[in-house]
């Protein structure tokens, strides 16, 4: 018995790929996934039609999906993020059905509920043996962590993996293993490696980003966690990551050691953890070649499930341990609800991911965001989609001032402290954040909305939160 | 929220145990462990009645269960293994239901099949963190592997770790981690490490156990399977660990390269992987702490879960990948059945464990055992306990001689050939081998069964295929 298969077209036939199926992807490869293309090309040329693709995030060099939608072959996209160029399309209204936003904890509880159902899963493994055994580390197309597709794996009718790089049996370590997978089928490439690093991960050079990460880490610094066995998250957006080059001075000269960090794992983690500020990583997700190398190299870092990462339906969750996040925002309103869905048009460019898990799970969650952006003020009355609830938010942190949910009325006191001990934190109510915005911008005219749904946005918790409408 | 508790009645008290209950168990600690005796003797205190243990295996240090079956607290045994001492109280029938024997593979299909129910999971953690994260290579208690206990984290309905070794969260590496885990407990002992080593785990010295590895390694190497690649796996008993030996120079000789050793894992097979026999080995259980320290340090030597190892309702097992396995007997018939539940008089002396799993799995599944034993005949007419059907069984190896399984007319071929190249091979019929042995020991008299069954014998697939009787 021998798993192997000669082509993806022979691995969907014996998977019994029918019209109407739902099939699955994970995006660790990220803008440089080849697979879901793939499949879908060879599912258009089967005649297959009406497919929903469950994927764990989607990224422009998905665009092709955009063609396969208006022949017909897919009419249902399910997923945690889009980026803003299929987005864009998506929008428009072209899905029969509204597209399902998930979130990363949302999407594995709803998978292994039951509630959810994969007839097919796609995994793009970076290498993988004769029987399935499947790991993200090593091979060209090595992208690190594949804890997004541990759910697929666990739970899809059936399973198969994509590999461009086949080992001999039994390959080490194996992240999925053969008691799982049903077919492998060997193309000449997944992906390319270097689209791993998508979107900003580097640290931002701009000096609005900069004074806002200085805020952000002055924030932390009084927050009272910043005590041995701290933990931390943060995105990959610049202004995110440069918290963490703000952050470093703090935490020394406090002499404390966090317990680990969390989530998205770029290279300034990895830094931190063999610079010593940290004494473990917790990776579902590697953002760059810098984090691939160390998840293959160091026990220290450690490859998790989405599930571990932040399933709500989880015994526990990584996020629920986590103290600190720090979040972007296209908007957030004064009742510091946040968007990371749609821009200040209402076209797609994002997703939760795990905006809204980690928002949840941790002591402190820090918005970072610039109070206007290309003349639209990002602190708005209401978000035009809400995707974390503000009772989960309890910073903002803007260019020009940083202000506190009044829930966290405990956190507010530190930080009026802080400023009478001479740090230079510009406390502010959000209202008055939000007037120092549209001083500038002037009050932006509102939107006029479509009629059509276009997506669903469902909370962690499986209920559906709010909708996004069609822009033509 | 934090998972410890401060009891592990508490934990109990927490999951929820009540009369009739099904708890579980796992032997990665082997004749070492102490938590089973501690959850019984907690149970016992806190007055439940009628529970049911689902162990992996259960060792002679076991023993107080009996007392716990004679007040009531326990009523039914469902396990793989049951060692000596223990098997004879069992085998008088002290239980008001029959034990429930499964195999290492029938196990978790059973579990995640939903036919076997678990209510509550105690899981000895060698090392663990305050939510649950699981591993077994650190702390004074480390057993290695903890490949049994993945399918009971996965499906209990409460999952207890009981740990002597309380780390910083996050724990790493993690083999059961937070998201499976209920409670965590922290005691003074899991047990006691030396009590890994329990059973036969030297090679033996005697000359007939000598004789038959010898035998058994020219099997394999006139098999026509010891080519790259080539997989193995044997048991922890003495002649079947000497076959190691044997085989080494077979295998310099040939120029070839092992790709995987499977199973419980010895220091032999550490020995093989380190010295070039083996490229991996893939470990369910460590049988010894030389495995242990291996299994910690070196990213070839693979933990795998007890479905990965052996489950019929995997996508697949290593157990189908596998080549030789050398396995014992305590008797086997003309008709290659295996008997390693009960000894001569009856009396449940073992289980079956991989052995029927590994049987069904491998290319070629040898028996080692002596002709005969305490001057009674191991080549029998009929098995007293059924454990593994003769169809899996390929090659019988004794003192005396060797038969092949007619099924195997191939490899008889090949052994007879090598006979005409010199091999010295004594190949004969089994029943020339039966004959051979009543000729010393007389025919031995049929023993009397009870009326009472104690124990039904599940087959791997889920058949029950024999019954043990009482004995007074």
């Amino acid at each position: 018995m021998n798993k192997l298969v000669n082509t993806l077209r022979e691995s969907m036939e014996l998977a019994g790929l029918k019209d109407g199926m739902s099939i699955s992807f994970h995006h660790h490869l990220r803008n440089g996934d080849y697979v879901l293309n793939m499949v879908l090309e060879e599912a258009a040329r089967m005649g297959l039609r009406d497919l929903t693709i469950q994927a764990t995030s989607l990224f422009d060099i998905h665009m092709p999906l955009a063609g396969h939608i208006e022949s017909g072959v897919v009419s249902g996209i399910e997923t945690n993020y889009i980026s803003s160029g299929l987005g864009r399309i998506l929008t428009k209204g072209i899905l029969p059905r509204p597209i399902t936003f998930r979130t990363h904890g949302g999407r594995p509880a709803a998978i292994e509920s039951g509630r959810v159902r994969i007839d097919a899963a796609f995994i793009a493994a970076p290498a993988a043996d004769c029987q399935g055994n499947i790991n993200g580390t090593d091979g060209p197309a090595a992208c690190g962590s594949l804890g997004y597709a541990y759910a697929d794996a666990r739970n899809a009718g059936r399973v198969i993996a994509v590999t461009g790089c086949l080992r001999p049996y039994p390959l080490t370590p194996a992240s999925i293993d053969e008691s799982l997978v049903d077919y492998v089928v060997q193309v000449d490439s997944i992906g390319d490696p270097q689209g791993i690093v998508s979107g900003t991960t580097k640290i931002t050079r701009d000096p609005v980003g900069l004074c806002m990460a200085g805020y952000a880490a002055q924030v932390i610094e009084h927050s009272g966690l910043l005590t041995d066995g701290f933990s931390f998250q943060t995105g990959a957006g610049g202004a995110s990551l440069a918290v963490t080059e703000y952050l470093k001075p703090v935490i020394k000269q406090k002499g404390v050691t966090g317990s680990f960090g969390l989530g998205g794992i770029t290279g300034y983690l990895v830094d931190m953890l063999n610079e010593g500020y940290f004494e473990k990583l917790l990776d579902v997700q590697c953002f760059d070649l810098r984090a691939v190398e160390s998840i293959r190299r160091d026990p220290r870092h450690q490859e998790i499930s989405a599930a571990r990462y932040a399933s709500p339906l989880a015994k526990s969750a990584a996020v629920n341990s986590l103290d600190i996040v720090i979040l972007g925002a296209t908007e957030i309103d004064v009742n510091f609800n946040v968007n990371v869905h749609t821009d200040s048009k209402g076209l797609i460019m994002g997703g939760s991911g795990g905006h809204s898990d980690t928002a949840a799970g941790a002591k402190l969650a820090i918005i970072i965001a610039p109070l206007f952006r290309s003349r639209l003020p990002v602190v708005v009355d209401r978000v035009l989609t809400l995707s974390t609830p503000g009772k989960t938010v309890d910073v903002l942190v803007t260019q020009r001032g940083i202000a506190v949910n009044p829930k966290r009325e405990d956190l507010k006191m530190r930080l009026k402290e802080a400023r009478l001990n001479k740090a230079r934190l510009p406390v502010y109510e959000i209202d008055e954040l939000k007037h120092m915005a549209e001083k500038i911008t002037g009050k932006p005219a509102a939107l006029k909305r479509g009629e059509q749904i276009v997506a669903d946005i469902e909370y962690r918790d499986g209920s559906v939160i709010d909708h996004i409408y069609a822009l033509s």
